[in-house]
């Protein structure tokens, strides 16, 4: 990444591609897609990415980002108290929720374990979770470890599981198994072979 | 697109949205990332899309994006007045600069010739071109017409050629060929087809 020139478009082109994902190439085609633009466009994008940060804040309950916390989420009284559903980030909130199958309570973790990269219990929101369930006296049956099909989130699931244990509480993962509209074709054999074990009989 | 809702995290997931190639869960990946970079982050993004938008203009003589018209290109009395390089686009300038062997002008087209949406002539920067070949009384000796290898690329250059050719100017086109590091076996049939029919000796 080059460091940032004095004329405008470099510098804005420099500060989108520090965003995830983002090349310089892209940056720059993004860039001439704002200059493009009415003057509205710009004015409305520059104001939202200053508005989110500074008026969001954690959810003091589940960790997601919110305007006001707790957030709607947490907030409403009309989810399944009973149900906690634990995710990596933010973002696997909004996935779940679009599926519109899972009426329960989230808590975020904020990352997985990955002793690589020096990050241990301490830098995921897991005394969070645990002191959320001990004031909950009682009333969480089930925790549902939803992190990602990766090495990572299995082994963050499975030191989960060994912490929530104990309090005696349901604790279950998401289903492997073929996506639903893919080819067995295209798949690869840990997912055949995940779809095999966890076959179901047809009624 | 869903509609903006009233929350900042759902805003700025919109606003990024309308970006091209950044579908809602880009959108979504992209706004945690700044979520949880520094506000610094936030507010050198933000004032760099807004400075860049109301800052720059098109350059009187080439129509990039520019800080200072003319840009520091046309700028420049270094560089082969001779040589005009046509592009489709001000990234386009930046592509053909970072190859670092030309040594010439630019024009931006903003555009291509493309009949089924609407994009006449007018619509594109070829009376600019014109007149500035005009007000060139003779210097200009070559037009290097640097449209993408497509077929609207292709036709605005045939177009141009014709344009461009009575008043008595080299007309020339990029090379088709292997893209260097590519694979033989990897490139489709047209590609190798242009690299036979362009084949040079090897002295």
């Amino acid at each position: 990444m080059q460091s940032p020139r004095h004329d405008s478009v470099s510098r804005l082109i420099f500060e989108l591609s520090k965003l995830p994902g983002i090349g310089e190439k892209t940056a720059a085609r993004l860039t001439h897609f704002i200059l493009k633009q009415p003057e509205d466009y710009a004015r409305a994008l520059s104001e939202a990415i200053l508005n989110a940060k500074q008026k969001t804040s954690l959810c003091q309950i589940c960790l997601v980002f919110t305007d006001t916390s707790p957030c709607p989420i947490c907030s409403s009284k009309e989810r399944n108290s009973s149900l906690i559903c634990v995710v990596e980030r933010p973002t696997d909130v909004l996935a779940i929720e679009n599926s519109g199958i899972f009426r329960g309570y989230y808590h975020v973790l904020h990352g997985t374990l990955s002793p690589l990269e020096g990050i241990g219990p301490e830098e995921l929101k897991i005394k969070e979770l645990l002191s959320r369930i001990k004031q909950s006296s009682g009333s969480v049956s089930e925790i549902i470890l939803a992190t990602n099909p990766s090495v990572e989130g299995e082994a963050t699931a499975l030191y989960l599981a060994k912490l929530i244990k104990p309090f005696g509480i349901k604790v279950t993962q998401l289903a492997y198994g073929l996506p639903v509209g893919g080819l067995l074709e295209y798949s690869d054999k840990q997912t055949i072979g995940r779809a095999l074990e966890n076959r179901m009989e047809i009624d």
